[in-house]
């Protein structure tokens, strides 16, 4: 008997590889049936044109497996002992479909979750997205040389588990940190590294949340923070924020597994959490037994006045846990954060680190450990914190040119602002897409990544734009398009498709009014 | 007035920070009282001998914060704004400790978890520690090679965030090799790439399991799995493995809402499922409504035959999925792995995997598949596997040499062998400790990161030996002084110190009785 098998040389598999799959799915096919003599190896080589050997190792391969037996003058069949329940349903194979639908209709899976908007693949001539570092910012010479350091010693550090709350070296550099940026006097050993914010949300959820538990957040909230705590099923308290950040009245009296909070940059609205509030949120947070997550994700950037202590450098009662990150200070391709918990909190910490993915990957820990320890994270912010100031100034100047006194917040610090759209404007929402058309982009709430609960006073008439990534050019530019994609909504055409500068050029800085085009 | 302010010329902190430091604490501590008028600048610096201008601007931050007020005419003092309920809060911080308690006693943690046994930080002369690679196999020329041209076209790569999935070219070079090697042939995004075999076992978890569900296991079983389910609070359903893996029968009628599985290379114990068990299993999983989670990872050290197809290369409906990892084959420390998928399951783990971590951290991820694409990766198996293969030659014939015709599985693939413990051996936990103190680590189930949920036939009498990261000298030697723990606790004492071999030497490959010192 000769059995359909197709040889393609030009296929990447091995000839002995295509003999052996062709054959075990004619067998698990059905095709081929239990008993049924398979042509001698000789046989088949002469059909296909290989050498023997070739079919002997295919067969041989078949024969291990238990797909074939083979018998001295009887030759080699199909094995009787696969079971012929599991023949009939392989038999069943091209209803394929229909079956995973079936399977899955009969146990839907327990995750129901969203994913948060932080991955743009979209391409606008002028992008104001969020939360993106300046594309030629990354130190690549000493991270090359760093890295290139640490390869000679690498040794058996590549190969092993490590710590799995985090290379030492790092935490100490960070604990060296955080001490006088953030007034947070800490023990290395409170800190376990993450691959970025969002390990360490998820790691704390996993320690504070289970099903049914209430969740405080601030409303608006980022996204990441949101749809996570769904994921886990809790039952999500939304917090009031005004331009003093979490209205702290607004505080559920009777707790909640853990309130999460931005107190830097309020995200999305850019809101500094007052130190009073600060010191209230504290109070209620030691009374009503609630840990506060503090997400600390840009406070490495401030342009005016100095910094409010971290609510975890305020507290003296360890219902903190703090988060930080180096995406938006280095990069999000690196995915390092860290989490500083109080001591109480450690071991589980850990533990829970450790079932989540065992620790971060060695290389890039001892990296920058060397990058914080050397001063090289220092200079490298310093240069880009100029960098974005000057960003900075430039959009809310561009901003105020084309549209008036405009009203804005989150300007003392991060990487983003938040425009309050007057009342002459379109709605964010349509504002954006009449953006999108010319080219910009800009950003809602929900679109920016946040998430609003109902309720929230800002959705409506905000807009976010990233400054970060973009050059003082394209933030003109950009900022000129939208006023452009204005006016050519409402019908109106300025001289030279834009719309002229409401406020007269003296208000102008210099700088700018020399630097335009 | 003085305040009581020390000023450490020594101190890293600059003087202003030390003041504002000083000062907020006496704040904070309620020893300075709102309307209480601090020191003015000049006479504070006096005081502590710094310039005024330190003064000032540690006095200007303190103010900007709100701790302070400035008032022409009256001075500086300390700000009435600070809610008085606060203050008493922060008076009581001496009783620090107790609140801490406190806070843990009135809101327990959801999180009850423990860590699997994967970090091994003590220190033996002869450690058979179990999925340890080669200290000296790690490729760190083509690594640091790769590395390098990578970081050339690293760009805005670094930076920005990326597919959570992972990257494509790495996904891309993974199926590629999974078809020939594992018979599964799957689009490229079916696969999401992962921080190591946990980060996927998480993975699956949160796709898989809530609270109450049932999750059937191994017994034994690898307790990264076991300790992982257990911490999301599924019902745990123990499954008997014997000499052909998994016992198909005692699988539960009821179904649950994953099985986990370790088919190619049982952990602990080493047994490879037969084919027709499972084609069986298969038949149970669609049947029962079970996702089945497949863990191969250590398959890509198959000494001996073929392997078999894995079970996902066998399902056709969409009820498996496989869990990859790079932990054993290149090294721990990269914390690299790979999920594949069922289509239906990719949306959903996709969605899991952003809100976990936001994707796995760039740079590892091309180097790792241009390491795959070029070849590198092959050639490094094809090196370490023949390692691998001598040195488990050289672990079994010396165990025969000093303990007769031991019981060994686990011998055909992977890293470690069990060792069945003759009945004239001390019972493991025992023979574990004996070696211990002749420096030698050899494991329990229990110390070699598995876990016998009761019932299991194979706790008391198995020994776990991994023998990838031991030289042959460090091999026989190892042996050699099991055999002394062995002989001391029985009071013989063999010339030499050393167990006599109780095989005949002709037995032994002549190889290894040449090299033997």
């Amino acid at each position: 008997m000769e059995i359909p098998i197709l040889i393609d040389p030009g296929n990447r598999q091995s000839l002995q590889a295509q003999i052996y799959d062709q054959v075990r799915k004619l067998i698990l096919g059905g095709r081929l049936k239990p008993g049924t003599l398979v042509p001698a190896s000789r046989a088949l080589a002469g059909q296909l044109g290989v050498s023997r050997n070739t079919v002997m190792l295919a067969y041989d391969r078949l024969g291990a497996e238990g797909y074939l037996q083979m018998r001295e003058a009887i030759g080699t069949y199909v094995s009787f002992e696969l079971p012929e329940d599991c023949l009939t349903a392989k038999r069943v194979a091209p209803a394929n479909q229909a079956k995973v639908q079936e399977l899955s209709l009969r146990r839907p899976i327990a995750f129901e979750g969203r994913a948060q908007r932080v991955f743009n693949d979209r391409y606008l001539a002028y992008d104001f997205f969020l939360g993106r570092v300046d594309a030629h910012s990354f130190p690549i010479k000493a991270w090359r040389r760093l890295i290139n350091r640490a390869m000679v010693t690498a040794g058996t550090r590549l190969l092993e588990y490590q710590d799995p709350a985090g290379v030492l070296g790092l935490r100490k550099a960070i604990a060296d940190r955080i001490g006088p940026a953030r007034g947070i006097n800490v023990d290395p050993d409170q800190i376990v590294i993450v691959a970025g914010c969002q390990e360490g949300l998820n790691l704390t959820a996993r320690l504070l949340l289970r099903e049914g538990m209430s969740a405080a957040i601030e409303n608006p909230a980022y996204q990441g923070a949101a749809y996570l705590y769904e994921s886990y099923r809790a039952r999500l308290v939304p917090v009031r924020v005004d331009e003093n950040g979490l209205c702290i009245d607004d505080l559920p009296e009777a707790g909640a597994a853990l309130l999460y909070v931005t107190p830097s940059h309020q995200y999305p609205m850019g809101f500094t959490l007052s130190l009073e509030r600060r010191l209230r949120l504290l109070d209620w947070a030691r009374r009503t037994g609630t840990y506060i997550v503090e997400d600390d994700y840009d406070s490495d950037f401030r342009y005016r006045g100095s910094p409010i202590a971290a609510l975890m450098g305020l507290d003296s009662h360890g219902c903190v846990i703090y988060l930080g990150t180096f995406s938006k200070s280095i990069g999000s391709g690196l995915r390092l954060g860290y989490l500083v918990l109080p001591k109480h909190l450690v071991q589980p910490a850990r533990a829970a680190k450790a079932l989540l993915d065992n620790g971060h990957p060695w290389l890039d820990q001892v990296v920058l450990a060397e990058f914080l320890a050397r001063g090289g994270f220092d200079n490298h912010l310093r240069r880009i914190r100029q960098t974005y100031a000057e960003r900075r100034d430039c959009l809310t100047d561009w901003l105020k040119r084309y549209f008036g006194e405009v009203v804005i917040s989150g300007a003392e610090c991060g990487m983003h602002i938040a425009w309050h759209l007057a009342e002459d404007l379109p709605r964010a929402v349509e504002l954006e897409t009449m953006a999108a058309e010319h080219g910009v982009g800009v950003y809602t709430l929900q679109s920016g990544a946040a998430c609003d609960f109902g309720g929230c006073a800002y959705s409506e008439r905000t807009l976010m734009l990233g400054f970060s990534s973009l050059t003082e050019q394209q933030i003109r530019s950009g900022v000129e398009r939208i006023a452009a994609a204005v006016d050519a909504a409402r019908g109106t055409r300025p001289a030279r498709g834009l719309r002229s500068p409401s406020l007269p050029i003296s208000r102008v800085r210099p700088r700018l009014a020399v630097a335009k085009p």
